[in-house]
């Protein structure tokens, strides 16, 4: 199953990630992933569990499954674990008795403050682990897996980026046949209708949730990120926003595309929203140029931002940029502002080969300017690997 | 939308079972729930958020909605919540305040041990509200929301109760044209896809794994709970076992039906299957007769688990039964043995108005048989609401 390669690459990487953090052992405690799922097991078993399961990666390489009887069968099946422990009654004995013969100094669990892609254990489940270590010196051992889960989502693999580009692709495959359709009197929803048949006929899912992939907005009074399409009606004079993405093979896209509704008196857009669409050009290219690995996500949220404020814009409310991979929203440092909200993820150093997005806008008289495009970062600086958006298209 | 009637009746259960366990206010705090989804959201929102978000319901009625600014429109338009404050850099000062306004003595977070359902909270969103909240009172004044949660989601209202039925009917319906259509030669996938067709065409969704509902299992040597169908033949003389269910606006059903697939030789399953299929109907009907609300779950399995070994066969490695719902093992009190894996929820009494499945089995010589069936629980006792299937049936 390709599938399982993926996983396999990752666990590879996860053992040189634990030698470079210093931490012995990685411990991914989980149940009933269909109700509360951690994000980490789609990188290291790319299925969910039922009983309480633990998964565990060590810095020389050794990685252990202990999982409920009945899922015993389809963990090994996937290969990924050397040793597959299964239980009846209690994960509690197995589990005391797997570590205590590992001896690590350090155990890493999904915990994290701000970063939800390596927060995907539970209080309760935190509360069982103390319980079942009680009384042992491991109990005092615990620290958050952070430092391993946000390199580890964030250093894209090959097989990770062709995925990845393909998700493009296909996104703005479903952009073009968005934009010739385009016309006076269509409603937001309508646009969203015709993005999304295409999604169905290609048998792909959308990036975030389905009413709200993609945002469509047009027209002033625009309320950014208010969710879904509405009865809106595009308008002549108006600008139409989209703010959209597909899933291929379990890998996002997150992009959003431009265009200006042209009418019988207007051809183009006025001087006003050509400026405004110049100005989140230029801020993103500015941001682009100073990116690379090991650099702070905030410096460069703070270029971004800074050349569209300087130019008498407001600020845009969000990050310029995130993660993206498994997850549309993929964790680990963020290219934001160091805003409590964001917790430590805009001064975390970005991890060579990661994909970000570079995104915000502005609104005008004739709608909401927003742009967003893809990176792939590495030591020496970020490429686009989406087809940067640099111009307004013009429809109708 | 009647989407939001469901909340809207759990919130005012909610008040209700916040002053019987005199709790002064329940706080759901989430973000990210595309990621890390708390399933408590399903009960008081009914759709997701980005930002971080805390919900607030007091014991004297007030419903309160902290969410970041994108949210917020989305969030208003549910009317669920009488005040939505929204925030752009942190949620921490106006959740601080929001809570010292209300000054309640204890705080109930959606963690448990052993209950799914109420365990939605990350450890390290438990961090920052504690951090939020540290040098107040406020800290130390945290309770689980187990208490709350578990009769919740349990003490289904008549519209919760409705759907269920609709889902319970719509499986039965799949069922029928699976067991009209089983013949030998028929894979366990082959049967799965006849399944599948029936889910798609009536535009529904399983109830869990697409994958692996459902389960099929035919011929000796079932490794039970093993996970999706094989490609195992169905042959003469074997058993067919499924395990199915599907979700009807948002509410799951979850059920085993078994046949026995007829042949030139054997026109009925012998004696020692009949036996076998005679004792789990037996072990069932014991429970279900002895169960009400109030009564504690572990008692209730235990009944049909001992009426099973007495009489030879060995005893079910799981639960006797769940509360079913939004979710198909759908958390709160469980009809289980007090093993350290169900954590405390076999210890809890049942509540009013919960719908249980029944469900065990035994393996034979011919392939496993598994019978799980629905009940509704009231003070008076536990009726089904399926169909129970008190024989096998016959296929070919």
């Amino acid at each position: 199953m390709a599938h399982f390669d993926i996983q396999r690459e990752k666990l590879e990487q996860a053992t040189n990630i634990l030698a470079e953090q210093d931490i012995d052992l990685w411990l991914t405690f989980a149940r009933e992933t269909s109700e509360t799922p951690d994000p980490a097991l789609n990188l290291i078993l790319g299925q969910g569990v039922t009983w309480q399961s633990a998964f565990l990666v060590t810095r020389d390489g050794k990685r252990i499954a202990i999982v409920g009887g009945p899922d015993g069968g389809l963990i090994k099946e996937t290969s990924l674990y050397e040793e597959v422990k299964t239980y009846d009654e209690g994960i509690g004995p197995v589990l005391r008795e797997t570590v205590g013969a590992l001896n690590p100094r350090k155990i890493a669990l999904n915990y994290a403050l701000g970063d939800v892609a390596s927060d995907g254990l539970t209080h309760g489940m935190f509360l069982q682990l103390a319980s079942i270590f009680k009384g042992t010196p491991y109990r005092t051992r615990f620290t958050s897996a952070g430092s391993i889960i946000a390199p580890l989502r964030s250093r894209k693999t090959p097989a990770e980026r062709a995925r990845m580009q393909k998700a493009i692709e296909l996104a703005e495959e479903i952009f073009a046949i968005v934009g010739a359709n385009l016309k006076p009197g269509l409603t937001e929803i309508d646009v969203a209708n015709i993005a999304h048949d295409e999604v169905k006929r290609r048998g792909l899912t959308t990036s975030w949730d389905w009413d709200a992939c993609p945002i469509v907005n047009t027209g002033p009074g625009v309320e950014v990120g208010h969710g879904g399409p509405t009865n809106k009606v595009i308008e002549e004079g108006h600008l139409v926003h989209l703010d959209f993405g597909v899933v291929y093979e379990g890998y996002c896209s997150d992009l959003q595309r431009m265009w200006f509704m042209r009418g019988k008196r207007e051809q183009q857009p006025p001087e006003s929203v050509r400026n405004a669409f110049a100005a989140c050009v230029s801020a993103i290219e500015q941001a682009r140029r100073k990116l690379h690995a090991g650099v702070k996500g905030w410096r460069i949220d703070e270029i971004a931002r800074r050349t569209l404020t300087k130019k008498g814009y407001p600020e845009y409310m969000h990050a310029l940029g995130h993660s993206v991979g498994m997850a549309c929203h993929d964790g680990g440092p963020l290219l934001g502002p160091r805003w409590p909200r964001y917790g430590e993820t805009p001064l975390r150093p970005i991890e060579p080969d990661s994909i970000y997005t570079l995104e915000l806008g502005v609104g005008t008289e004739r709608g909401y300017i927003g742009l967003e495009d893809e990176v792939h970062v590495t030591e020496s600086g970020a490429e686009f690997i989406s087809p940067a958006q640099r111009e307004l298209m013009l429809a109708g």
